[in-house]
């Protein structure tokens, strides 16, 4: 086999035999194959597409690049969540407690945040203590003993995905389908869940900003955890404003512990219960979905979901008595309340802005070495659709740099239209997949 | 200006400005912008296009990554030839000394063969001291002192299309129409001429297989040209057999002393006929391409374009007694003769096979690095349409390597089909261009 000759072919829009892939990506792993060359592939996929069968053997190939955890001894069954991310979105700080406390086993590898979207990873350790780079031999424990781990990337898990990606970043071909497909599942593969939830983003916030271009993304997904044989659901949803009203690491945690104690916060609720009722219904462990949310709802209400997250928190290290009382967490140094002098009703929010405002007061990082602040956010106070007066309080922003305050609010300020109309609130399941 | 965004921007198929594409070539050669995105954006354009405009601007881009020659002071109009390179093709050595004995000017800088197509410089270097790298002081000099040059590539000609051709030859990037006209006018622009004769080969030993891909080659380079205020002609010739009979570095050379000499050759002394006419009628020493032939024919009867072939030769080292004197020149130590063992006529001829054959008897080169024989190659005796016995030496075969000859013969073997019925003969020129 020929690696210019597969260029080639795929240049040509050929079909590339399963062969074919394994050699591409096989050989690039490994260095044998030089990065110019590897790029022009990429880029010829990027242009003329990769079917279903080839998606699946680019996942199967980047998945087999690395360790595959096999949890089959471990009793019960396995399901996790992936989002494709947002601005707000800490469901996964809830469900992960409320699905393990129904007696499904939630084996989670997460990711970083990178540019106006948040990570899991950053938001675990934005609590004191708490440990997310742990060894899969401690994740398998972890689950076993726990029905959970909330662990980050290791690099046993898929190397050839970090490859690809750190090539595809600075080659114009990150917004590629059948590649971003193969780069999720290629992870979520090798966690050893049996089913997943999808949780594919769409609007302002989200990547994929056009629902078509959500929906193939979530169709790709659960057509390749099917050639996998995994059930899987996938869901489409709002990303056209935060989920919340918190944005930032620790601002998250705080939410979430908020909505774990059963405080009912606007789409966050209602989007956790959801995902948690479908991934108890996957689990096994309710008859339907809506089943599953009535479980997840008794388990937020009792306090056993809550319990079950101070018990992994503790045992992945965390000081838990800030879990117990957060008022105990440093404070930022600078709060400043953003007032819009407007009045009439939230007609849109540009709600990538809003990410990038959390951003610049020190929630995010622009590069993968940027240095996060993880007290530092946006409490943003309003929803489309909301009736504003000139004296609303509509954000509060937090940081420890100063300077960072006013290019933050102008992000904000220009974000937010405002209407004199009445305006209708969004809808925040916009389709299902499955 | 960012590389990633016009990476993104080809991809998405928009026009690039010409600082845009400036930027690009520029910073690639001077290796501020890594191979792997350059090889990127490098398959964008080769899947998206170049549209007129932009092929004319990495033209200039290349172009002006290195030394333009100026002959203006020189007297006299400078006209050139290029070829897309075939199997036999000597008209170069034959051309270059007529249109310079009628007066025009020929600055002529030529590269080596690739693959199954042969080379100016490696026919010119057969010569018993016949030196091609030269450098542009001299090469001006010997075009004041003699009218024309015959040099090989020097390394201040267009840098850029230099390490951009590499890249392209190893991600599959090479048989884009925009990408060649561009490396092959960058180069020629350097040279310069006024001027061009462009022959583009189409058929089974061409590049350009298919005579429309030829025509967009061609149409493609006459528009370059234009943009570059330069007037050109553009051929479309056969390729489906070889130029002449003799394919090989020094087997061309005799060859085309053969024809300097006045003897006729089948297709090869009507192409040279008609590529000097038309360079003599752009030099303006014709008011007619017939008329040009007709001078041509002139100046090889009288022996004038012979004499002139001897004097370049000497000027730039060569010991012309092996030119005087073609016998004195060493034979390979072995010569095969090719029966056929079919009667008929001959259909068609796979030109490439017959390219291939020679390079495995030493005639060419796979790689860059590998050596020539000089003396190696095939006397090839049949043209489509010719009537053949079953004891018909079709071919010739000369090597120093004795274990060449199998793998040679049963490629020119193959290359050959026979038919009972009578053929028509190919049609030499296909069309006009300009």
């Amino acid at each position: 086999m020929n690696v210019l000759e597969i260029i080639k072919r795929k240049r040509d829009g050929k079909k590339l035999s399963q062969s074919e892939i394994e050699f591409m990506i096989d050989n690039f792993t490994h260095k044998k194959i030089p990065s110019y060359q590897f790029s022009a592939f990429l880029m010829a996929a990027f242009l003329r597409g990769l079917d279903k069968r080839e998606t699946a053997w680019i996942t199967n190939a980047m998945l087999y690049s690395g360790e595959v955890v096999d949890l089959s001894e471990i009793p019960g069954r396995k399901v996790d969540k992936h989002s494709t991310g947002g601005v707000g979105d800490k469901t996964s700080l809830i469900l992960a407690p409320v699905v393990t406390a129904a007696g499904v086993k939630v084996p989670m590898i997460s990711g970083r945040g990178l540019g106006h979207t948040g990570g899991t990873l950053d938001k675990l350790e934005s609590i004191p203590g708490f440990r997310t780079q742990i060894s899969l031999k401690k994740y398998r424990a972890l689950i076993k003993k726990h029905g959970l781990a909330l662990i980050g990337q290791t690099k046993e898990i898929a190397p050839a995905d970090k490859e690809i990606y750190a090539l595809r970043d600075v080659t114009g071909t990150v917004e590629s389908i059948p590649l971003i497909t193969a780069s999720i599942m290629s992870k979520k593969l090798a966690e050893g869940a049996e089913s997943f939830v999808f949780d594919v983003k769409t609007g302002s916030g989200a990547f994929m900003k056009k629902l078509n271009d959500a929906k193939t993304l979530a169709t790709s997904l659960v057509s390749v955890a099917k050639k996998f044989k995994k059930k899987s659901v996938a869901y489409i949803t709002d990303m056209n404003e935060p989920l919340g009203n918190y944005i930032g690491n620790w601002l998250e945690v705080y939410e979430s512990l908020k909505v774990l104690q059963g405080e009912y916060v606007y789409n966050l609720s209602e989007l956790s219960e959801l995902l948690s009722g479908t991934m108890i219904w996957l689990g096994g462990k309710a008859k339907s979905v809506d089943e599953g949310i009535a479980i997840a709802k008794d388990l937020i209400k009792s306090g056993k979901a809550f319990d079950k997250f101070l018990e992994i928190a503790e045992a992945q290290g965390a000081d838990v008595s800030y879990l117990k009382n957060p008022s105990k967490y440093p404070k930022s140094k600078f709060g400043e309340k953003l007032v819009l002098n407007k009045s009439g009703y939230v007609k849109s929010i540009d709600n990538y802005e809003i990410g990038m405002a959390a951003l610049e007061l020190g929630a995010g990082r622009m590069k993968a070495e940027d240095k996060i602040e993880p007290k530092a956010g946006v409490i943003f106070n309003v929803k489309i659709g909301d009736k504003i007066t000139k004296n609303s309080v509509v954000a509060e922003l937090f940081t420890d740099d100063k300077t960072r305050i006013d290019g933050a609010k102008k992000r904000i300020e220009s974000a937010i239209k405002v209407s004199k109309d009445k305006v209708k609130k969004v809808k925040l399941i916009k389709a299902q997949i499955s």
